[in-house]
């Protein structure tokens, strides 16, 4: 079924159901010209958008539509988690070229809808309309923290231990496996290329961070290590020393870095897309948030260095020695572009 | 300049000035992984987006970028206005083909910040990316508006006057002497284009009219009068009786149909884009609404019928005969696409 046999309104339609996940203090959703809702009185509202387009973010005949629409949604709320908020409302805007199946556009609603739910996220409106030559989706999230709580880029300190959340440098890998479209070398390796495809927003272990008090400055990781990282050095004024031997690195990751003769340290410095949180907290605390954490998520808390007075990045590398990095990245307009 | 010369925070920090116009109660705005800011307790708050595409809503090469950037911003305005709505902090996503001048993206930002900054607008955050094809950008606005006095398209009753804030028509007719690119038939007939190309949100009007507590129902022409209409009387489930004779026409218009021999109707009952609003009223309020209104505006409020209990569309002919009309208008995937 071709999206130009049931019309705007008839897409509308069907794209409705299941969205309203929490309905109490919703006054307006999909249907109107605008979304109405209550906020809770003395919150913060937080709110994030990404524009996702085909051959861009991702290839479309590549990609199922399940795994385009969570992906899209999770990379906004990963935004969220890394303020330490509740996500609350999602609007989705789409555009759709003249030979997209309803099928797939249903399964992009679905894999949407499925990580909402499970993160108790309403899809209250957006837009829908055509498009000449590519898939784009645009998701903006409103979230919500306590103005005392909120997790910003601004607050790292010298001295502050630097921790992660989990592994870099899966996606990365993942991306690569899904490139050379190798299905034997990616046997037992099905993790990596699940945190490229469906990556988990931290909402929790953000929510978690937040309710501390002790964290000084939270990013996910988005662009890779060294670009998210630079954000928090630039905008707290600080540097960074991280060490190469702890940078959490997964099995699966080491495994493939053996198979294929690299380095992880690039896929994680670099790599990107992973929406792990990092976060800065002051030394004397980071054990027992590493313990409280534990005792809460069963993971640990991974420190890969602490924040100095430099104003760039160190890394020290495997030698002991101490080498200047480039906070590079992900960057739209700069680099060769990523696809998935 | 290209904007791979300048990379992708170099050309956020170029739009990032001049986007901070009410920074009371910001704590967050471009730079951080969310935006945060206080909303008042006690109000509504609304949230509206849209996308736009070239060669889809617009012709990147026969709109200036300044235009562009407006028209992109009022829409969203429009749909806050139609709810009665304060239009507080606006998100940007845009994506960018590699052909597309810094120069002309300047210019986009430049009209929308023209706008905002006359309506007390952020411009909060957003996203900006590459693109393989066409020039998108997508807005998200937040408003806010008191629970009493937002206005919703669900609530005209049978029996009330439906009035609009001003003509119908002009934005289509301005596109038609865009599209036909005639310069001399166009000659006094600038008011038409400029309704097309830099339409003006009625938000003062839009909180007026909310502010009355007498009207029943509201939205936006957008996708034109039979359609908009069409979903009051949906949403109500009502009907509606209008009456040919009383539809606005602006001398613009009326001079511009003369002259290719058409009749205004056609272009006022599913032109669109004229983002006036549209308004039911119980009968025995539309008198003194629409003299306070004068009062305030100095411009009239529009009588064009009534609402009724038929759940269709009726129009009163010239000749006094009543005829259906399909609540006909602009539909994304259904019909012919428009463009700039």
């Amino acid at each position: 079924m071709l999206l130009k046999e049931i019309g705007e309104f008839g897409f509308i339609k069907k794209i409705s159901r299941g969205c309203l996940i929490r309905p109490q203090n919703i006054l307006k959703s999909i249907g109107d010209d605008a979304a109405a809702f209550f906020m809770n009185p003395g919150d913060v509202t937080l709110v994030t958008t990404d524009l996702l387009i085909d051959r861009v973010h991702f290839l479309r005949h590549r990609t199922t539509g399940f795994n385009l629409g969570y992906k899209s949604l999770s990379v906004n709320l990963s935004d969220i988690a890394a303020m330490g908020g509740i996500a609350r409302e999602a609007f989705v805007s789409i555009a759709i070229p003249g030979d997209c199946e309803i099928d797939y556009l249903d399964m992009v609603y679905r894999g949407m809808k499925t990580l909402a739910s499970e993160f108790g996220v309403n899809i209250l409106g957006g837009d829908t309309t055509s498009s000449k030559a590519d898939l784009v989706i645009n998701i903006t999230v409103i979230g919500s923290v306590s103005e005392k709580e909120m997790l910003c880029r601004n607050g790292a300190q010298h001295g502050d231990t630097i921790l992660l959340t989990g592994f870099l440098g899966d996606s990365q890998a993942g991306l690569h496996l899904l490139s050379e479209n190798t299905p034997e070398t990616s046997k037992g390796l099905e993790g990596l290329i699940n945190a490229h495809i469906l990556p988990k927003p931290f909402l929790k272990e953000g929510q978690f961070l937040a309710r501390q008090r002790c964290v000084h400055a939270a990013i996910d990781i988005s662009d890779g290590l060294g670009s998210d990282l630079g954000h928090i050095i630039k905008q707290s004024n600080v540097g960074a020393r991280i060490y190469h031997k702890k940078i959490p690195v997964s099995k699966n990751l080491a495994k493939f870095c053996t198979h294929f003769h690299l380095d992880p340290f690039n896929y994680a410095f670099t790599g990107g897309e992973d929406y792990i949180l990092l976060c800065t907290v002051p030394s004397d605390k980071a054990k027992r948030l590493d313990k409280d954490y534990r005792k809460r998520f069963n993971q640990p808390l991974y420190a890969i260095g602490e924040i100095t007075d430099s104003g760039k990045i160190e890394l020290v590398q495997a030698n002991g020695q101490i080498r200047e990095v480039e906070p590079s990245g992900w960057n739209h307009f700069k680099t060769v572009e990523k696809t998935e």
